[in-house]
């Protein structure tokens, strides 16, 4: 079925309408009426193939995987959804469901790596995956996630990746109460990431560069927030911290976070900055620290994250843009000028041009 | 009283000989007669000033932290120890034994630091500590370690650093049967990794530089020996290890090493290169991986490795000299050449100039 999306045509050249297809439902599919798609960094570094060396882009490109909708077609033996029920799609549409890390349900993590939402070889089509910024988009329902009928649609949408890939280091390294937790930046990823860690229950310091955030980071959760350009602010929190959640995407110095971790302290990257960092064995070594990355979370989890968020009303901070600005949009979200997620409004797509 | 010693008197004079003065055993301090002393890195690193800016040398400096000797006279209030009995001593002589992580016994971790054997400030003589390049030293009970009659004594000094900083992650991060372990660097430190990773009973791989190391990898207890700078042998291993013990201190690429992780394994550097290390975040990021530091353990623990080798017949491969060859050692040392460990005959002090 013909659908329409936004697509880039080469990485230098702006997000446009285009007509993509889509395949009709297997048995085992969901077809979803997308009615909103956040905007995560990952959809620009992608569309702009800024990850060559990782994860180079297959043009067109359509991104987006922070996708909620509404069920409009059902397979077979589909039995988790019906035709009207929302659903929602993050990152992943498929994986190989039979290594190792798929059996502990950890599909982000599949030996064959999983089929992403966007830019990854798609055994249906035989061409690649296209994501979110369209209409209509049709997934086997074991990637399908269940979304509450209560819920703030376009608020959730972030969730689907901002959300996840901030609360599943969380509770892998145990966030919860008697915990120091430091969150680094206050972006998507950021600002998710301090109200995961106050619903959880821990001690949430956030550090910015920016001083005009610090009374936000504090309305959404944060116990004191550190401007972390001043050394001065940054020295009371040496060996502190249980745990830090690192979410910046540009280039920026490990070392001072490092710094600031306890004895058995992990700082987990969930940023992803284009070249590597430089890393100080020195600031590992006394006492025994980590640094780890992670990278969203199983299907599963996504469920539980979604689920959670139900039950703690968290939702996204959100812009809601027609997909017309979209190009506007990623030039603003360059300068992190956005509080603090885009999200499209996917009727200006059906209704627009 | 007075005692001859080999000292740096700056970063760039050779290490001479020089008469140093230790204190009279106080009530829970033994004086022990050193007969061996093995030769570190960092000794070298120290001597040379060349940790300038995490670790500053004070002159005049006496390396020395893998101690092996006989006790000659004991404090009033000492239990553990008798004239006559051998004794140990490693890179530590003294920790607050009051804060948090010396209530874990990690006195290495110590958070107002630990008295290093040498370079660390002295709270009795009030100058700087001076280590076991020396005939004599008087150390607290608590810092000292038992040694067991029937040891090689020799073989057994450089266990004190080299044996404890690579037994204590391998304990940390679970090593034994059904783990994939890799060593990498076959030098002072990575061979008793071999050592210990096969005594605990891992699948041990060893990864080295020099192809004319592979057969002595073997014999050491590697269960398979990959010449790292041959990338066609590196790729059989990609995302299969549990647990990396990375013992190099030159510079090297830890991505090449973090991408033969599985989800969840640990690469751990034990040695400390001059200068940060690049780390990408995607390194980390898929699947889920750690890059950690370990400084060597605390005392509870390295009397926990002694009695370990002790049962397994696990001492250092040495290469034992006079004093007097300790500037010729170190030129060695620079260039890899020594299997594995020079050890100092202390009697050559005793005897010598």
């Amino acid at each position: 079925m013909s659908t329409k999306a936004f697509a880039a045509q080469s990485a230098t050249s702006p997000l446009a309408p285009a007509s993509i297809t889509r395949r009709e439902p297997l048995p085992t599919d969901v077809q979803i009426d997308i009615l909103y798609c956040g905007v995560c960094h990952s959809d620009l570094h992608q569309a702009r193939d800024e990850w060559h060396n990782y994860a180079p882009t297959t043009f067109p490109c359509v991104p987006g995987h922070e996708i909620v909708g509404r069920v409009t077609k059902v397979g077979t033996r589909v039995t988790k959804f019906k035709v009207g029920d929302f659903a929602a799609v993050g990152c992943m549409v498929d994986s190989c469901q039979s290594c190792p890390n798929c059996a502990k349900r950890l599909e982000q993590y599949c030996h064959q790596f999983p089929t992403f939402t966007y830019n990854s070889p798609d055994k249906h089509s035989g061409s690649h995956t296209l994501g979110g910024y369209s209409e209509q988009i049709v997934v086997d329902e074991a990637f399908t996630l269940k979304v509450s009928d209560k819920a703030n649609l376009a608020a959730t949408a972030p969730l689907l990746c901002a959300g996840i890939t901030t609360y599943s280091p969380m509770r892998h390294w145990k966030v919860g109460p008697g915990k120091k937790v430091g969150i680094v930046g206050l972006g998507g990823l950021g600002h998710m990431g301090v109200k995961f860690a106050k619903a959880l229950g821990a001690q949430v310091v956030l550090f910015t560069t920016s001083p005009g955030k610090v009374a936000d980071g504090k309305r959404l959760g944060a116990h004191e927030v550190v401007v972390s350009s001043d050394p001065n602010a940054m020295t009371p929190h040496l060996h502190s911290f249980d745990f830090i959640l690192d979410c910046v995407s540009a280039e920026h110095d490990l070392n001072s976070y490092l710094a600031l971790l306890k004895l058995d302290g992990t700082l987990c990257l969930v940023g992803a900055p284009e070249k590597p960092l430089p890393v100080a064995a020195f600031s590992l070594l006394l006492p025994r620290k980590s640094l780890a990355g992670s990278g969203i979370g199983g299907i599963a989890e996504t469920q539980e994250m979604l689920d959670f968020c139900d039950q703690h009303g968290i939702v996204s901070d959100i812009e809601l843009i027609p997909i017309q600005k979209i190009n506007e949009a990623y030039s603003r979200l360059l300068k992190g000028d956005v509080k603090y997620r885009f999200v499209i409004d996917m009727a200006s797509l059906k209704s627009g041009g």
